[in-house]
């Protein structure tokens, strides 16, 4: 984990950066806990602001959080949008989102450096636009990818500004309690650019420096809540007893059981379940729950699907509760712009840099961006695939690929490589 | 639920401070909320103080907190100790043990103004002692039984004054807050009585007024965490995930298994169960649950504990975890002392109330209690058998035979009924 000595002094500067920025809501484990609009996401914000002001940048916040450094070489241009997300899971991993826009940011002082350089190095036709990314995770303020799906429309400012944590806190106050509320709409967008870490072993497996994001896997996620009745553990007979945590565990068996039949192909996941009243010696009377289904194949997907809501029933029934599907959402097979992921392969092959076309088992900002403009996604590898985990770690020599990889991808979009 | 007409003054004044006192922590749906050392157990506790003193009681509070209303008819001599508790569970009845501490407090007001009629009424060997015990309930603060155990010497005072509750506020902060930790060391007892809803079905079933309680079920009971390892939900290949809340989940199932293996004379139940870290797109690393196996036939329990304790290293093979037996409590069929059930036995047909012995499946105070000194526990019918639960309820004309049941039982043990 020791910076390489044959990094030129950007690389080393990017690097010795990141060094630094893992330092915010850092874990004794060598994690980051910042979860959004927590102490140490607020911190780590004011930092970017910092950075991004030293180097010429105006940062702006806009009304859903997002956090904007914007250089304009071309007055009244549109811009091409490059970040990801600097917010975590509880005990994550260092890498994540907040590589991601730190490249963004570095990519950006390169390309405003060599804009400076005069007409020798061409005025580009786009200006650019860094961007943190609100609330990507999801864990402490539901749904994640709230502050990209906001600015890309698809989730209402309001609804987003009135969501409630666990303790009942809003996102509107908690925003405001690290002052990253602001009024601002968000720059117009023409292009948009993201790297991130694969969180998942495939790279790493194939000797392969960038990902080249091509499609997303379809997902269904459900909220089901669990209703039994508050009873005494000691005295209550079993045959009167309903337990709505015994039906919330066979859901969750089930669910595996689901992944099993399609080996390799369906994801299936509970990662949050809440029971109440959670007593040791009362019978539970209600369990929430979130529970996903992913499939690369849309078919699988539609099948375990099926499967699942044919089983509830049957445990409704073993359980003597009732299951309730009180949210969800869904989404296809989304492909990226295939013009994105042609420059993004040729960009590879200018640098030198090995490539091959990858999907995403997870979300992404860039997933809600691409649905509004053209939008590269990039991988670099994680090893051993470890992902959302204090472990999680990615390789000095790959993070600074990355780097350049993006860089290079953002100043073609920068100079209209796409316009034709 | 209303007071029938016919009760004599007294008995309609007990039922009045019942509607009373169940207003403290009142929730909307009839029942209340009134955990151990909350603001609304303070606010009881000062009233329980006040309806004391007025009858000429000194009030006292212990150094686990545990609140005594002492009255000396006979200078120095060791005291009956008649009482429960007046916490419960988050959304409970309001009967519970709060009946039970009322019922001692109007149990003793009656025999001391007896008392006070003189001569004639004769003159008592023992003194009287109400108590409200700290924390029987455990959900806030673990283990259940707490003022009680620190009183018959099973927990260190220390121990139980430095337990957090899930927000990391001790006890000693929390009695602290309401001002209910005093420097008493608690009186001298030579007997005990309690009375307590049945929390089961059988005497109302029975028709039975007064249940004889001669001995509490055996139980186990378990803290099991699940080891497992953070990761993506989307994008970590099932075979790789170490998913704790799957198996979690599978030792949910596996205990309610057993209870079906043995219908009718084992009860299992999972109460409380915490994920961590919760999260909609993080593999739960950790799983704390509380598992208890209760059986009246301490071989069913022990071949059903031996049963579950053989299904673990399946659950650890097929969820890719660990199990760690973190912490138990186990505890043996008890009885009550036979001279305590002959006694109430006796008395109950002398007052003409129906009665027959039971078992409790859940812990009472006095199953502490009856370690250190003889001890009479009643029940009283609980319609449909209902406990831990809004609609918990017992009619006004069982409280006032219980109360009058109470008030004799009391009577006795003060004149040295046992003495022989």
């Amino acid at each position: 984990m020791t910076s390489t000595p044959t990094f030129t002094a950007p690389d080393a500067a990017f690097v010795e950066d990141f060094r630094v920025m893992s330092q915010f809501g850092a874990t004794e484990n060598g994690g980051v806990d910042r979860q959004a609009a927590t102490a140490a996401d607020g911190e780590q914000r004011r930092w970017l602001t910092g950075l991004l002001e030293a180097r010429g940048f105006t940062v702006k916040f806009d009304r859903a959080g997002n956090q904007w450094g914007l250089f304009e070489a071309v007055s009244g241009a549109p811009f091409v949008v490059v970040g990801s997300h600097m917010d975590s899971q509880p005990t994550a991993g260092r890498y994540d989102g907040a590589f991601g826009v730190l490249a963004a940011a570095h990519a950006a002082f390169r390309l405003v450096e060599k804009w400076a350089g005069g007409a020798a190095s061409g005025k580009p036709k786009f200006n650019i636009a860094v961007v943190n990314w609100f609330n990507e995770e999801g864990s402490r303020f539901k749904p994640s990818m709230m502050g990209s799906s906001v600015y890309t429309g698809k989730l209402a400012l309001e609804t987003a500004l009135n969501t409630t944590d666990t303790q009942g806190i809003t996102v509107r106050e908690a925003l405001d309690g690290i002052g990253c509320r602001g009024d601002y709409d968000g720059p117009a967008a023409s292009y948009c650019a993201e790297i991130h870490i694969e969180q998942g072993p495939s790279m790493e497996h194939d000797g392969i420096t960038i990902g080249l994001v091509q499609s997303s896997w379809a997902a269904n996620k459900y909220e089901f809540v669990v209703h039994g009745e508050q009873a005494h553990t000691g005295s209550t007979v079993i045959a009167d007893r309903k337990d709505a945590l015994l039906g919330a565990a066979m859901l969750v068996v089930a669910a595996r059981e689901l992944a099993d039949r399609f080996p390799g192909v369906l994801h299936t996941s509970v990662g949050e379940l809440t029971v109440y009243p959670n007593s040791p010696v009362v019978v539970p009377s209600r369990v929430n729950l979130l529970l996903d289904l992913r499939s690369a194949d849309e078919s699988v997907l539609a099948e375990a699907d099926a499967l699942l809501h044919q089983r509830i029933p049957a445990i409704e029934r073993a359980a003597n509760i009732s299951v309730e599907r009180n949210h969800s959402h869904s989404w296809p097979v989304t492909p990226y712009q295939t013009e994105g992921v042609e420059l993004a392969a040729k960009v590879a092959a200018d640098l030198g840099l090995s490539s091959k076309q990858v999907m995403t088992l997870a979300g992404h900002d860039s997933i809600n961006m691409k649905d509004l403009v053209p939008t590269v996604m990039l991988f670099v590898p994680s090893v051993d695939g470890i992902s959302h985990n204090e472990h999680e770690y990615t390789t000095d020599a790959d993070i600074v690929a990355g780097l350049a990889m993006l860089t290079e991808v953002v100043n073609r979009l920068c100079n209209g490589v796409l316009e034709d």
